[in-house]
């Protein structure tokens, strides 16, 4: 007991050295919050150790430190992952990058934009703004951090416009799991330069590098938004309408499906009212959101004239042009979809992503497996690209195991992928070691002992042995 | 010598096993243009072995008899690459995969192709444009293969609207070093499920795996276009519109700037008048190359005109809109301004890239770097992504080492990189190797181990050692 205890001391001390003593917290102290995200099926867990380092120097002597004691390290941004991806390994090192929050640049010549990060997309957001200018990653959770979103390549409502995250990160300051401190990329938008590190550090869930600091691409920002809610009498019309949209070179940039029991628990939680007259609600069994920006409104009326025309031609019932504020609270409502479903019991929120064109298909494999093993599935997602979110209701884990297990196998036989942007993190580990090649798996352990050799990076996240 | 004979024969055999006899050639069977691609400044180098398979299944015999020998292996496309990466290690297995050149699937409901690393670009693109659709990548040359194009990462001028090669590579299939074949990302637009080696391998010029299948994304074709050519008094001016046209929305999908003598001499090369008269063409030491292009005609007559205003107020000389022939002829013109420096005499040819408003900065170094060494440095360059394409003339080796060192770092110390799209290849290794930070080069051996432990893909070609 005696040399547990002097070895605690020890590394809190050693971590004090570090960053000081004022930012290191240790066991009982540590705020409840900090033991896990907002991954539904994924237990809390305390870490041994909180550390809120300013400097990318003081993260690389963590990481040199934890490396040293074969300690676990985990990042933590704001904490809204969805896969568990930031709740810490027992007894691990968490790096909560609260107090690297700062924007350093917004380069108005180049578009684009340096920050350290635990800044929110929010504040990230509202600084390019100031400047004429949009970082277009908007994935529901603004309060997201910038680093947590590039660590999961975070996607949202604006990705069938703009891309994911990985299509705005142009370059990274990152430590290694060696403790070596590199910079990727560059604040250049192509590069053929050696292996893109960049892109490689992007979506890998903490498991290869701390990021300190992020360069990411800007663009113009629109003026004008107009949004329609087409009502339609079922699923497979909606999800069918999709790529047609596409193909349409309209580019809106939110393009979403609802089905109509999401549609009322979010209406119904925000207090919503859409106007829309009891006969189409009664009929209407989902929804497509479909929304427009430019920063011409002549053009941007013209555009949503014929947007209009083609979802009627698609199959709508009347489509309704929402008025800003409505149109506002829709979307914010939409993005709250989340909350609504954790706030209806739901088990476990997966988002699978196919090829567009093959929505109906996985949509109604998930039915049929629902329904087969007595659970609720419903939903709501990104149909531009392909990419569903559904709420699961199964209590009994070994049925929701084989159920989402059956579904993400769906997902991959018609060409797609366990997650779109949510990540695999800890919730889907097992199904990704149990769906993914053996050889695939192999390289990526590989891969994983290129960049963090002694193992230490977000132990039990995305891959490593199971518990 | 006999225990030679026999070792070589047995390769030989072993590979025909594979393939085929007749689809292998051995050491002076094998035609000269197997040993080079178009990099100035890389000795051909005759393969030991040329073998030209038909499925993956035969590469991953191939790959797993090289492994089992230690024999290196080199994968080619069309070679049309400019920086010696198809340029085959001494004794070489070298890999044409000119019989794999299929586009195996045009799915016009995702705006997808499959297509084998063999096929063209313009061919894919061809294929493409019978369904409405277009492969939007143009690197200069459409001969290029697409397996070529996506290990380069290869950019070209339609890049500063539509993007390098890895934002339309949405999943591969390759064989990596061990010979195993894996899969790679999806038919899908995101993924967050497990580190993306799509990108990974995208711009590993073959040294990581070869790819013999590739997923790209489509997008719709646009039916009209416009160009237009604006004479400007000197290079910074013209280079310091550029963020600004990039600021303004209007979306060029070509934005290049041409200086003075290479204008000349593509031109004279190309037997091209365009109209300018003698009193402009004597003023202006440099030219803005902009094409737009748009569904609805009557839109791009408007943001041409917009455009027209802006580039005069940015201190064009009088700007001339292109006729559709004068147009294409121009394009194609710069398109092989490489051939017109080659056939002068070009020494080199580096494409560095730095955030595009540093461009009149490192052109401005590069002059006086130029100048010092009494060299010859003339280009142009894809202006919108800050990409230039400079022609060195310099016969001294050790005076154009020292002068690209030069550049090589400017472009890094400005937040650019060697190289935006013609890659490391053999040519600019020794630099990369000599301005990379060792960390970092550290890693990408590691990763290259991953994927690669025996070492036989492509040797010498972006890391390992120098001979």
């Amino acid at each position: 007991m005696v040399h547990v205890h002097d070895d605690v001391r020890d590394v809190e001390g050693r971590l004090a050295g570090i960053v000081g003593a004022g930012y290191v917290r240790v066991g009982a102290d540590i705020a409840e919050q900090y033991g896990h995200d907002e991954a539904l099926a994924v237990e809390p867990s305390t870490p041994g150790y909180l550390v809120r380092p300013a400097t990318t120097d003081e993260v690389a002597g963590i990481v040199r430190l934890a490396t040293e004691l074969g300690v676990p390290v985990t990042a933590r941004g704001s904490g809204s992952g969805m896969s568990g991806a930031s709740t810490p390994a027992p007894g691990a090192i968490l790096v909560s990058f609260e107090r690297m929050n700062a924007v350093l640049d917004v380069d108005t010549e180049n578009h684009l934009a340096v920050a350290q990060p635990g800044v929110t997309l929010a504040e990230l957001d509202a600084r390019a703004a100031e400047a004429g200018l949009m970082y277009p990653v908007y994935p529901g959770e603004m309060s997201a951090s910038l680093g947590g979103s590039i660590a999961t390549n975070a996607g949202g409502m604006r990705a069938v416009r703009y891309g994911v995250t990985r299509r705005h990160v142009l370059g990274l300051r990152v430590v290694l799991g060696t403790g070596e401190i590199i910079r990727t990329g560059g604040k250049v938008v192509k590069a053929s330069s050696g292996y893109d590190l960049t892109q490689l550090i992007t979506g890998s869930e903490g498991t290869l590098a701390l990021i300190t600091e992020a360069t990411v691409k800007l663009v113009p920002r629109p003026t004008h938004q107009q949004t329609l809610l087409a009502p339609f009498t079922d699923l497979d019309t909606v999800v069918r309408a999709v790529p047609r949209i596409v193909a349409s070179g309209l580019e809106p940039h939110i393009l979403e499906y609802i089905d109509a029991l999401t549609m009322a628990a979010i209406t119904y939680t925000a207090k919503l009212s859409l106007g829309i007259p009891d006969q189409v609600r009664d009929t209407a069994q989902a929804y497509l959101l479909v929304a427009m920006e430019n920063s011409n409104a002549g053009r941007l009326d013209e555009d949503m004239a014929r947007l209009g025309d083609l979802v009627v031609e698609l199959g709508a019932l009347d489509p309704y042009l929402l008025a800003g504020s409505a149109a506002h609270k829709v979307i914010e409502a939409r993005e709250k979809a989340f909350w609504t479903a954790k706030s209806a019991g739901a088990n476990s929120i997966v988002d699978m992503v196919v090829p567009r064109a093959a929505l109906p298909e996985l949509l109604d494999t998930a039915r049929k497996l629902a329904q087969d093993s007595g659970s609720g599935v419903v939903g709501c997602g990104h149909a531009g690209d392909g990419n569903v979110h559904l709420a699961v209701f199964q209590a009994d884990p070994e049925i929701r195991h084989r159920l989402l297990r059956d579904m993400f196998a769906a997902s991959m036989r018609l060409g797609g992928l366990i997650s779109g942007e949510h990540g695999i993190g800890r919730e889907k580990r097992s199904y990704f070691a149990e769906l993914e090649e053996p050889a695939t798996l192999a390289l990526l352990r590989r891969i994983k002992q290129a960049f963090d050799p002694a193992g230490i990076l977000n132990p039990g996240v995305l891959l490593g042995n199971l518990e």
